[in-house]
């Protein structure tokens, strides 16, 4: 507890001096380039692999990536995987970042989607863009890559709209305090941030000085009497709502940092605590008390009935998107709801601002652990694959769900692609300390290719188990070349391709036997050995029905993923998860696709 | 000549009589979808093919694509690969225009490169974004898709950056005024534009009576006094040039459609002429008086003898970037120079606005014609392929680009990617009536893949010959996946892989040895099969020298192009074209990668 305010403090003090530091005199031996500079603060947040795709405008600062002793630069096959990969990575190695190192015009908006995606889904990534030399900047000629109208600009007032904080390293003077703003903002703020690096400026030197103090994410001290309040007000509801309190975690607790204070807060009072979508994974869910997903009407029954008839929810970390709350069917009055975030307080209708949970949860805990006798009696029904009861032999979402759902293992790493994936996978118990990785707000098919490149390397750093990627023979098109990576890397994920011929969950949402959701048929299992050139050792198999799936999943060779593997699941492409039914069904009407007639056609073609 | 200006009486005509109709009443019974009016001004204007991934907010517009008897969806693996294949079908079909199909958000951006790319080299690209329903967007809620944060607007932001006109279509009263008025800022300009079609309106009813007048790509009528001084002022500057006077074609008359002005100027006068590398093929490369490409100090010594020593330079659309004009090494000048633009006139140090040259290239032809028997006695020497004399078997690029040079025929469409591909084969002179596609300003590396699929399109809708592409292997990873939809769409372009091991482009920039400059080597003449599926028929081979690679020009079914093929040629990763070395020397040097000392490496480590 004292240790995260006295952690918050220091984080504090450290800014202060560099920000005195840089309104001082610039003093001490020009002893580091500006681009060593960056990768130095990079290495001490704990990156290790970067991503990117090389350009003729950040090669010189490649360099220094190449031969930097702690950095391994990982070549993408193009810049939409990078900025992918680096979302990847930073998901699974909290408390770090992603990095992605692409070129001027060409390449960074070519990632645009990706850093767009790590905003939305609060994901810290810095995008690096080598750009012309400040002599270049100024003249302004009509180089390659720009828009050949003299506009430098453009391409950082777009990135503006999907960035947190930009910094255009131009002056010397001010770049290291500029690469710290940046860089700090990211981290605080779990969101991508911008950086222009001119080719000459990588290479100016300044002084390594400032590097002695580290940067950091923690935001700064809660105010003691606004937090003291704030505790107050939370006993007396959780008082008064007598026993029947439930916690409910979601994506923010996983961003912020707070994982371990919500397993300290859940284990001292003994709340049952049940997670969004987006939240799956930041509580174990193999702990007795965790109920499982809400998600609103698509929640199981029993979710759904503890929920929603508790007296108060304590909510961690909400990010209320619509395929996080079943197309908003949350049915949380606000008056019953306490909402910790990571820079304010919600009690009720009530916000406290910079009251933040990091530093608020450990003191909540311990003033809530009297109530642990009483609230552990509240019965919670656990969270349990549903087997199906049909004796068919066809792979379906019904079946395939809790079947993975024994394959899973400790410290497995799962990546989930939007669509049927994500939907079924929401129903599958993980093991303790497995993870979860998806997309569920921004949503970008294709994603989790990339995703998995960066996943699995984080994974390899922090020496966690495997890593599972469930995927779409639709989504997988759009980004398959990173499969190459992963190969080249030495990664041996496994990936679980469900071959339902085409974009199945948009079928659902609508046009479900137009020709626009159908896909090119590939030969999937030949493609892992195209892409390893024959050359780096692979796996493919086609399981057609439960009991080739089952042999499959049981064969230890397999289940220890060795090498990397690629298993074509053959699937119906009108089968669905049930809750991707639901949420389509929902959607659907929100969208109101056709006329309200629904006769007229084309009548105007006569042209 | 007066048909010209006849023509563009008529269109001014036409955009006045819009413009009256946008503030009158609405009248008119309602026969149409505004879905279904934008598709038929689209069809209006000779769009047949329509490129895009669809998204669940454009799915019901989608429909209307799907159902149209005069269209056809191509669907493509991903955005961005969607967005070069409109480019590369608007090159290719002139006199019309690409379109392409995304949904909000995740769509749209990861297109963006594609857009900035056409923005950039002046290609008329239509991007429709299926966006929320209007009530959606009015509301606002955390929808898939968003940034979470409710800045509904953030991503028409972006797009303004790199788009000529914009319209959000919110309201039925104007969405067919809207429509338009961004139609034709899009091909009077030449330029991407940037629409949003909200689920709901896609399907509101409005009149067709608009449709009735067509839309127009013509620029208003030249002022005729001003014309009339602008071509006195040529035709004085000509005669004092006394038969000193060269034809310099560049990227803008093919994309604002004066080659046929061009070939009547040309013919009529016997002036000599030249392309920059934007306006190989503007004019026909057998033609006698002409000379080949000018690339300022990169050139060959004839051609920069020829035109750095007339006294005057007739320059018709030129678009003066690094790549065009050999590094800005043009020694041309401005005293000698006439400018001929779209939208504007410059004769030596004066500019002229609004004198455009599709009006004034016949009217100038006229006058100058006269000088024919004396400008026609200016010796051109002619440009023909430089057969290299080494014995070698290896397929270098001195040996390759000639050897091409032989392959090609007439109408064939020749797309080269930037890099080692765009720099050789700008020594290959054409066939007549080949066309030649390259994205020398934007450089993008990939685009030809996605461009090619559109390029390939467009050739068979305009019965055209062969659609060739040149890619090296590096290149070709980014957007791979689209050969795909070259494949389900029946199509048999021919693929050139150069395979170099890596990006040898950017060897020669710098990093030369470099492992960011290495990619993972794939098993390339199995690609094909696997992305076809094992179904599309297709071929593929390996050339390793010389000796092959004849045999296999030479064979007749191979030449025919019967069904798609892929020929991987190999070839040394230091090998690079004369003109892209001596271009990545002048692009090296200003970019000055390395420090001055050229000896401090990563002092700062210790962290």
């Amino acid at each position: 507890m004292a240790s995260q305010g006295e952690a918050a403090t220091r984080a504090e003090a450290d800014r202060l001096k560099l920000e005195l530091e840089s309104l001082k005199e610039k003093g001490g031996v020009q002893d580091t380039y500006i681009g060593s500079y960056l990768l130095e603060r990079l290495v001490q947040l704990g990156v290790k692999y970067i991503f990117g795709v090389p350009g003729d405008f950040n090669l010189g600062f490649l360099d220094l990536v190449e031969d930097h002793p702690h950095l391994e630069w990982v070549g993408n096959c193009n810049e939409l995987n990078a900025a992918y990969a680096a979302d990847g990575y930073a998901r699974v190695k909290e408390r770090s970042l992603g990095v992605v190192i692409t070129t001027f015009g060409v390449g960074e908006l070519s990632a645009m989607n990706g850093i767009a995606g790590a905003f939305s889904e609060m994901v810290p990534v810095l995008h690096i863009v080598g750009v012309p030399s400040t002599a270049q900047q100024s003249a302004k000629p009509m180089l390659h890559h720009t828009l050949g109208d003299g506009r430098y600009d453009a391409y950082e007032k777009a990135a503006q709209q999907f960035t947190i904080a930009q910094a255009d390293l131009f002056d010397v003077q001010t770049a290291a305090s500029e690469i710290d703003r940046v860089i700090t903002s990211c981290i605080v703020k779990a969101r991508p941030a911008y950086l222009t690096l001119p080719t000459d400026i990588a290479y100016k030197r300044i002084s390594s000085d400032r590097l002695k103090t580290p940067l950091s994410s923690l935001l700064p001290v809660n105010e003691s009497a606004a937090e003291a309040h704030v505790i107050e007000e939370i006993e007396r509801l959780v008082k008064a709502a007598d026993d029947s309190v439930v916690v409910l975690v979601d994506a923010c607790a996983i961003r912020h940092d707070v994982r371990q204070e919500v397993d300290e807060l859940i284990k001292k009072t003994g709340f049952p605590v049940f997670a969004a979508p987006m939240g799956k994974t930041a509580v174990s869910e193999q702990y007795e008390r965790y109920g499982g997903i809400y998600v609103g009407t698509i929640s199981r029954p029993a979710v759904r009935e503890k929920i929603e008839s508790a007296k108060l929810i304590l909510s961690i970390g909400a990010l209320k998107s619509d395929f996080n709350t079943g197309n908003f069917t949350y049915s949380i009055p606000t008056a019953q709801t306490i909402e910790l975030h990571s820079d304010h307080t919600k009690i009720q209708f009530a916000v406290y601002h910079d009251i933040g949970m990091k530093q608020l949860l450990p003191k909540l805990s311990d003033k809530l652990k009297s109530l642990q006798p009483r609230s552990s009696k509240i019965e919670v029904t656990p969270f349990k694959a549903i087997e199906p009861k049909d004796s068919s032999d066809v792979i379906s979402h019904t079946w395939l769900w809790p079947r993975v759902s024994k394959f899973l293992r400790p410290k497995d790493v799962v990546v989930a692609e939007t669509g049927t994936s994500s939907f079924g996978v929401l129903d599958v118990p993980f093991p303790d300390t497995a993870v979860f990785v998806s997309q569920i707000l921004w949503g970008s098919i294709g994603w989790t290719v990339g995703s998995t490149l960066g996943a699995a390397l984080a994974a390899k750093e922090l020496q966690m188990n495997r890593t599972i990627l469930f995927i779409g023979d639709g989504s997988i098109q759009l980004t398959v070349q990173e499969l190459s990576a992963m190969l080249r890397s030495g990664l041996t994920p496994i990936i679980f391709l469900l071959n339902n011929s085409g974009y199945t969950i948009e079928r659902f949402l609508h046009g479900k036997t137009r020709k626009y959701n159908d896909i090119a048929n590939w030969k999937w299992t030949q493609l892992l050995d195209v892409l390893g050139g024959g050359e780096v050792p692979s796996r493919s198999y086609t399981v057609h029905n439960r009991a080739e799936m089952d042999k499959l999943l049981d064969d230890e060779e397999f289940a220890k993923a060795g090498q990397m593997q690629l298993v074509e699941i053959m699937m119906d492409k009108f089968d669905a998860p049930p809750a991707l039914m639901a949420q389509a069904e929902l959607s659907g009407k929100t969208n109101a696709y056709v006329a309200n007639d629904g006769k007229m056609d084309n009548l105007a073609t006569a042209s």
